[in-house]
């Protein structure tokens, strides 16, 4: 270990389960830890063995990775700022017997070697919180991974570079940065954009989505009915009540399968 | 009646009712008609009495009559760029008893007596059909109705312009431009924007859009949980099988509510 690239320390670490335990990944204890996010994130990629898929800020390697495991045969590159995340990456996709070249290098200006690439896929699950809006985080490591030290609309830029023709970019974030994410699409030239809200429950202002666009895409914006969560009306039980989509996605590492093309 | 403002002939007008029959309007009985949009659009706003409002391209008044029929003491006006319409319009207020000056002319460049105003709200009922995506249409009066023949940037624009500090501008809108509509306003320096789907049915795809922005607004943006149009998974009996809120807004003429204000 590079006295200026620090890894973590083994007893900062936890083995954590993911997809019903069909992936463990390493995670720091403290700091940015992977959630249901990523995992949602992976699942709502269609992506086919023998594609290449570049996960933007790959932290741990938890979206990469899940979907790694979903797919088999893909190829996965990561980007992260942060080397001892990207070093745990790399660890992980050992650990999971999957093939995963990691780089660390900022996004905004990213390492000659990424930008002789081009992906089918795109994925990222950039931070949720604007610094300007949000407390700054004790923690350096969970600061990069939650306050947004670069802005979305850069995160959507590279993501456009780095696609092919046709390539899919996925990408979960708060509902409030819908309107930032359009933006940022439109500007980068994106098009077939599709927003799927993610509803806590039925009837529920949806707290997240997932944005998907297409690299020359053409089809008109689609906004989708949200998904739902969680069962019932609220919390009752000590159990999650996660709806059978999101149980399949969490527990069996299925397919999160977008709403059918309805003729307009 | 002028040459050049032509009126309808009576023999081509209907006279149809609105909010189970509270509101009587005269409408051609080809060319562009009001169908539930306006009186949805109209139902969204929380006017008070002694407020003003604008209606931009008012048509035949359907929008702003049923904002003036469910809240008395407003004060209407309406900008139409069709002559004939904007006479239909002062009609169909007139027939009502409510108090609505009818302007003439291109919301792109507003008569001087409406710069100088400014307003508690602004609706709007714009286009749907971009000329380019849509065919032609072969009456004047419906091709201008539904067309676009002024880009919808320059309808939030004017809408913007004509507000009074904080006040609210409402908007209906296919979903498909929803991200012009976001994109408009950001250039117009509106906020606090709200997204309210219209999804004929649970689970399906949301295809238009109730949206409500403030001028001077500074509160982030909010996608609400889709309003469900009918009732059930499909169309089963000759009933229209509205959903109890639309049909209270329809035929009793009650206000549409929105989504209370969560806490995040």
């Amino acid at each position: 270990m590079q006295d200026d690239a620090p890894g973590f320390a083994d007893e900062d670490l936890s083995r954590d389960a993911f997809l019903g335990g069909k992936l463990l990944l390493l995670q720091p204890k403290s700091g940015y830890r992977a959630g249901v996010d990523p995992v949602l994130l992976a699942a709502s990629v269609p992506a086919r063995s023998g594609e290449s898929v570049l996960d933007l800020g790959c932290g741990a390697g938890a979206a990469a990775l899940c979907l790694g495991t979903r797919v088999p045969g893909l190829r996965l590159t990561g980007l992260e700022l942060q080397p001892a995340y990207a070093d745990l990456a790399g660890r992980n996709a050992a650990g999971a017997g999957l093939q995963m070249e990691v780089m660390t290098g900022n996004l905004a200006s990213p390492p000659p070697a990424l930008r002789q690439l081009a992906f089918h896929h795109v994925i990222a699950n950039p931070p949720y919180f604007d610094p300007a809006a949000s407390m700054a985080a004790a923690d350096p490591g969970r600061g990069s991974g939650r306050a947004e030290a670069v802005p979305l609309s850069a995160w959507i830029d590279c993501a456009a570079r780095r696609l092919r023709p046709r390539g899919y970019l996925h990408v979960i974030q708060r509902i409030q940065r819908l309107p930032d994410l359009l933006a940022a699409a439109t500007a980068a030239r994106l098009g077939a954009i599709e927003v799927l809200p993610l509803a806590a429950r039925t009837g529920r202002a949806p707290e997240h989505v997932i944005f998907r666009a297409r690299k020359d895409g053409r089809t008109p914006f689609r906004l989708h009915f949200p998904l739902i969560l969680h069962h019932g009306e609220k919390h009752l039980s000590d159990s999650d009540d996660y709806s059978p989509i999101i149980s399949g996605v969490l527990r069996d590492g299925k397919i999160l399968p977008w709403p059918g093309r309805k003729m307009l």
